[in-house]
């Protein structure tokens, strides 16, 4: 038997993986998606083999889910419950079609995963592996009853790991469950769990990890433009925007059009968080619904999704038609509750971005936004699809030609006349 | 002929009634409505007396505006287009009924207002005057070509108050065509039918009335917890409230509960508001779509408004179940389109508020938010009706009587056996 | 322990009974719900006590069911998929209603069904159960891997049953499951689980129930006229009604309007059900989606409810504002699943409703449609509350007053400005 | 100036033709679409001319109505008020579609025809005009004063023919206004007016065209087999279908493949109506909504659309995912509303129909239906995309394997968690 472990080279994922190949007598390949966790992948091979592992899959995967997972989401103004950005969600079916894809090439009968039996996460990965491979088997150890009595807690796991050998670094039990990747962090439980905890003051000032609050980002507003074609970003101007992407470092620059600095769709999430961060924009703590049945509590920063999205929603309204943003804007919570439960890869989930990639035809322009303190204030947006007519719009007369204001007396007079009949029936 | 007249005591409203009488020899009831735009109106009914109305109804319908209009559509968490507060579209079926009420209590045959043949609020007020009294006729003088040939320019009709001795206050030409009332102030026009203009700036400045920017909003942030009941907001607390209270001086305190101070709801929207204000909150720059076709830019102010969609969507999760949140979302833009198309009195709107009422009636319970500098940040929730259970969310373990992890297993199981029959059909 | 076991006399929860009585060494409470599936309830209560049971409700649920569960469902069209008349799917929660009274009465610890673990109805049970009385334990034998194992097949349970004592009729295992009640009867499996073998013909002619065939039906045509009350029917008018009711002989006739026969909800349901069986109506032969996960291929009679949804229809585009409809209309998918899927006490459920209770004020009025060999045929409509007004309507000229047409001309062009915007946009 | 005129050669469109000729001193270009409406189009040209017209163009759409815009409504299975086929609605876009081309063509400032003010087809023609080409203008004379005074009935219609030397037929008034093209022939006005009025009598007979009433219809059932591919039928199969085509001999046979004789949609169109003709199929009986604000009724024969509906239906359920049905399902009230109110060109038409498209993907394989007096009886389907898994469906035990009973246990448990803790909230 071949197992595709999913592993980070932290605690619980080294005992999983030496567990699952002592259990199932199995070849352990380790896999590590790259999705912008900023964690040190360096020494992770190393580290996988020497546990246990024949093979570790370092996969990059930062511009892939950039590109095929979050831009798409993104063009969908997507929010979980009105206001989660999905960020979690979202990485799930790119890092499992990053093993799946491992899982085929080597061949291997199984995929492992280290989400537990709560969350939603195991559910995410577990239906990207059935639309992906129905014939690959996904082992869900926190679910098997064998492994939670060898493993009821912390202590158990690290005498394991000591007794075989396998290194873990003395770290301290985090008070957070947290996770991050390219378009968010993520923190639940602890202290959080009690709903009425306010976790914006001083005491959980350390959890952030991706933004300052709002009091702590500076004084000076920022602003900001941003270049879209078909819904995407493709290009950002703002002061100091060199100095920024080299001091972030890790992609290239695509070009320059108009004053804008071309990014792919990497580049562009990484200068939005790095902007968003420092100037306190998008935290949010909300109560959510899981799809296995309870609510949760949930803090999450997405700095450059929140800009990304504040962006995108005003350009829509420049260039696109209103009755087919109310048709896709209807589907968006139902939408935004697939991508949460787990089905970016369910026939419907494609159904709707069929009809969304339809929608972002027109959707190229600029927008300038002024980030100011946890604030993305809205500050003009221009195109050249632009359906607003300033000749036709003004509140001053003449235009006749462009629009016939006696023709809202028809207008009205046929929309009234449901209405009047409606009126006399009662 | 007997017509009821929207009147204000502006120029506008002033010649149009003048013009009315005339032009239909008619008998003029001047009808203004208060539904909280904050203007003098000591010595309007003489001034409508003088100007040739044989009667002036001052009708308050703030606390009615507030309880029967701007709460409903609150429950239903309504934004027009993902982003507008409907301010002005939501007061418009409000002040219509006044009239209509007024002009059935004085017989009249006809009611008249000033709203150009440009706008969405002609066809909010003739839509809800059909189905409020589809045998009384609704004069529009501005979609009337011999008045708008009679009044080319505001000249014109100085001019033709002068000639009247119809008293004007010599006032200046606004820069913005502008609307408030207790939900919002609207500005759209001038300056801001360039919608690459940033209105953020300096140059605006003098142009907002409810809310200093979140820039010159106070460094310390001010802590509020709203008390719901059925999704509407019954008391409030926070530092200062009754200080504040007595300074707005208009609305008496309903009693106390809890450490919350209780309110009608227009006691609520008024000390929203000057939180809001004061603290930079609910401003939006928007380009939206007009029933009538075109495209337009406008800033609203809506402060408190802001305040209290943040705080109920936060209370609702935590109480409310996941799906039936989702129905009554998926429902939202669409009635967010008819409110903000003047369809209030449509049986389509009602048949979703009815919805929406029946999911409102556990959203009852204490929400804390924290104001500071354009930002309502969630600080806390809790209610006697939490759907969240401590217990069942945390992800530690323990717990197998609330939920049990092996359950997952079929749960995924199942929900994946379509995906898989999916993908094997590929 | 107590346990309330659903019970209907035949092999299968005989068994069940004695098994659960055996394994929980538990007091058993028989349960026999009549909802309509026109079995001899006579005996069987003194059979239940033989079988084991301490006690045995037969609980008369017939006019409760058409009341309260397919009134209700048929004010909303509901269909699944856009074909299937849910007739089991309606039962399941009113008869796990009636179980759960009668649990709550007798302080009983546990309810017991006898659905399969591949079915829908086993979800129904236990969904409805968790909504109605979260606290009583559901027991599935048909899940439990002892129950499955002692009895692999018939033989076994016969076996059992005789070596118990329990009586059973030498009954001959039958072709097909069905599921009979008020609203229908519904065939699986056998032969018809190839889903292009052909149903209609004369091989399965005796396995329908409550119809004939349409090639069997009379030659003649028979008139029948509904009267609607807010959605419902409440009088029927056809020739031949007196005797054709004192030939079903089960219930009261409530009076006489207009010359309609006024009749309880389950009076309608049985002569409508008399009628559409004479006449071919209402059988259907389709593939449908489990909520569990897989397709299966039904056959279904509904009759009664195949008239009552054609008359139904009917009046409403009479009677119903336009946009109302199509506000109701596009929730209909999605409750008819609710249904189907188990979801009846859900708070999805109950929010639709109340927007489909909100569009039946108007629904009264009067329908007659015409039977004939599988056909309900639209043959008149009238009603007071119609919106119809033939002087409108009429492409005749005149009328100018309820209709111009000249102010289509300015709807048209309203409507169009959006269209030639996006036009000039490409 | 140069304009395009709708022409069929009647009374109506020749005086139109004339008269638009004099008022505008124009040039005028005929125009007729065949769109199947049976009628004999040899010497229309001359007519034209005759008539005043500079040139005549007779434009054969039949396969592009078939093809381009009957074909991807019937993916959708759309029906407008959840019974009528759209037969009118849907041929508007293409003839207007046709007028257009040779407006451009000839570089025609205007295109127009004779619909009513009152009817939708006016509607219809202008907003796909609109859409298609915003800079043409629409004359729509009927909605002109000056016409309408000049005719104000038949009677001077006949007079200005005469006077003018237009050739016209002696035809009598028809009691009905009718409509026909490929899909469907409709009749409204006259008797009909009365919605009480029951058109399935002797007095009605003569009226209908495309079928025989199902009383008619032949006693023996006729099996018909129908190939679909992408959601679209492209083989039909049935007895006698080599003479029936023969005797259409129209269109061409495009080939043979698995018993089944290949079809143009065309060609699919004519047989289905044929068939459905011959056995009483396809008439419906409606009051319906005009989107110009006022209920009509009407009544259709569409005796190939409700063959060819069903059919498509039937193959769904088989080869098509649960929720992308559902998904789609929720959108075709509103999609048919659109075709309905004339939006086949609009933005948000075509975002629903990108997701249609999607859904038909696998919509390959066959059905079987039986045509009986009115009636289209399901009688079996099948396709290698089919995702019914015989194995997994079967009420049997065994096949463990595929589906596991115990994870139904999991399953039902997280779905009853929300609704448990809905109910200790109460």
């Amino acid at each position: 038997m071949k197992i595709v472990v999913a592993y980070s080279g932290g605690l619980d994922t080294s005992v999983l993986l030496l567990w699952l190949k002592e259990k199932y007598n199995a070849e352990i390949i380790a896999y590590c998606s790259d999705c912008g966790q900023g964690e040190e992948l360096d020494g992770l091979e190393a580290k996988a083999l020497s546990t246990g592992a024949s093979k570790c899959y370092i996969d990059d995967q930062k511009e892939e889910f950039a590109r095929d997972f979050i831009f798409p989401m993104f063009q969908a103004n997507a929010l979980y419950e009105g206001r989660y950005f999905l960020g979690t969600s979202i990485a799930r079916p790119c890092i499992t079609k990053g093993m799946i894809d491992v899982a085929i090439k080597e061949g291997a009968d199984a995929i492992a995963h280290g989400a537990t039996g709560k969350g939603n996460d195991q559910v995410r990965f577990e239906l990207s592996a059935a639309a992906l491979a129905p014939d690959i088997k996904v082992i869900a150890p926190w679910r098997d009853a064998e492994f939670r009595k060898q493993f009821p807690g912390r202590a158990e796991m690290i005498a394991y790991a000591e007794a075989h050998n396998i290194p873990v670094k003395a770290s301290m039990k985090k008070p957070y469950s947290m996770d991050r990747n390219l378009l968010h962090i993520s923190f639940e439980a602890g202290a959080l769990e009690d709903v009425w905890h306010d976790a914006t003051g001083e005491d959980d000032k350390d959890m952030y990890v991706l933004s300052v609050s709002p009091e702590d980002a500076p004084d000076a507003p920022q602003y900001l433009q941003c270049l879209f074609e078909k819904g995407n970003v493709i290009g950002l101007q703002t002061e100091g925007l060199a100095e920024l992407i080299a001091e972030l470092g890790d992609f290239e620059v695509q070009g320059e059009k108009d004053g804008y600095t071309l990014l792919t769709p990497y580049g562009v999430m990484r200068v939005l968080n790095a902007l968003g961060g420092k100037h306190g924009i998008g935290r949010i703590d909300i109560v959510e619904n899981r799809f296995v049945g309870m609510k949760s509590r949930g803090i999450y920063e997405t700095p450059g999704g929140a800009i990304l999205m504040a962006a995108h929603r005003d350009l829509e309204t420049l260039v696109m038609d209103r009755e087919l943003q109310l048709t896709r804007d209807t589907l968006i919570p139902k939408y935004a509750q697939l991508i949460y439960n787990g089905f970016w890869f369910a026939p419907e989930r494609e159904a709707i971005q069929a009809l969304v990639t339809e929608s972002q035809k027109t959707v190229s322009g600029e927008v300038r936004v002024k980030l100011y303190k946890g604030n993305v204030m809205q500050a003009g947006r221009r195109s050249p699809h632009s359906m607003y007519d300033e000749h036709v719009a003004t509140m001053e007369g003449g235009q006749e030609e462009a629009y016939n204001q006696d023709d809202a007396t028809g207008f009205i007079a046929l929309n009234a006349l449901r209405l009047k009949a409606n009126a006399r029936q009662k």
